[in-house]
């Protein structure tokens, strides 16, 4: 796929960036997304704050939605935790909470919804966002693969299903507003997708 | 919740709606939307289309979004089957096939979009999704509470944190463009919420 191209964890092609520029441009689109909102998000505004060229911009991020992706990663690392304690059930719920925790916490849950409400009107932050998605995908799928290497997880289980599903349900949160998730619902959400909900096994 | 006022399923206080003019200003709605996409949609070009007065449009909706999730509930009931075959299986994975197919084919897809999209920048629109999906959720519910009287689903099983986990899913295909879900992954999404993933059942 050529969207490959516009995946914030990549360098944009024939662009080598100055590092401190970059968290230059990366801190003013965080804060003019804030201060703003999305309605007001540009990337003039962005280049007038970070001092930046708007074309240096455009050469290192070939849309909004590529640099917003860019902030919403780096912001997200710090918080994020990608559990490996050696079970599913601890592991998902890690994955889970800690998904739901940075989001509320701090500016990434602000800057990916605005990702996404862009995608739904704009083709390039669409295909900037599969990109990320994709990536995403398959590391947190890594979490159902391991479960399964060890024997815990049934082996015709596609583990990026999974976490696809504990994913949208956390953007589903987001989008409404209804982050404020009980440690007791996060456990059923994961109880659920482990144990399933029938009184008795399927035969 | 004073915002289910805003509630398409019912009327707005104080203003009798007359229901050819409704038909008209939905179907203007419906057609502004599909033509000029979210950024293009305002409600001066649904009253010029339907040949109504904006105070009129403004009287019976209090949003573009309320406007929209009405375009939205009418044009659903269409095609959405909302399922009671009798058993838990087939109900769920009716009804989360049919909200793709609803979704993929017709308009209704692209007005959910946005109004998920518009959700996120404006609270007016925020607040008429919340109240809007806080019945459908109670709705959806049902399905898993009848198998619960059915002995079919546990007791200690909330009903609409399971169908909210369906629809999330949904949505995160829907905001994704990813609807073209096949029979067998829908099967892999019921069953995982049916009967886990877990290779032996949790002891």
């Amino acid at each position: 796929m050529a969207e490959t191209e516009t995946t914030p964890a990549r360098r944009s092609i024939g662009a080598t960036r100055n590092p401190a520029s970059e968290a230059a441009i990366l801190a003013a689109a965080e804060a003019v997304l804030v201060e703003n909102g999305i309605g007001g998000f540009s990337i003039e505004a962005v280049a007038r704050r970070a001092r930046a060229g708007k074309p240096t911009i455009y050469r290192w991020w070939p849309s909004q939605a590529a640099l917003l992706l860019d902030v919403y990663h780096s912001r997200k690392r710090v918080s994020f935790v990608f559990p490996d304690k050696g079970n599913v059930r601890d592991d998902l719920r890690t994955y889970l909470s800690s998904l739901l925790v940075t989001w509320r916490e701090g500016t990434s849950g602000a800057v990916f919804r605005s990702v996404l409400a862009k995608a739904q009107g704009e083709p390039d932050a669409l295909a900037a966002l599969c990109a990320y998605m994709a990536e995403r995908r398959s590391e947190s799928g890594g979490i159902v693969a391991k479960a399964q290497a060890r024997g815990e997880v049934r082996p015709d289980v596609r583990p990026e299903l999974i976490t696809e599903l504990l994913s949208s349900f956390a953007w589903g949160r987001l989008l409404t507003e209804r982050l404020d998730v009980s440690d007791e619902e996060v456990d059923a959400v994961v109880d659920t997708v482990l144990a399933g909900i029938l009184a008795k096994p399927a035969g």
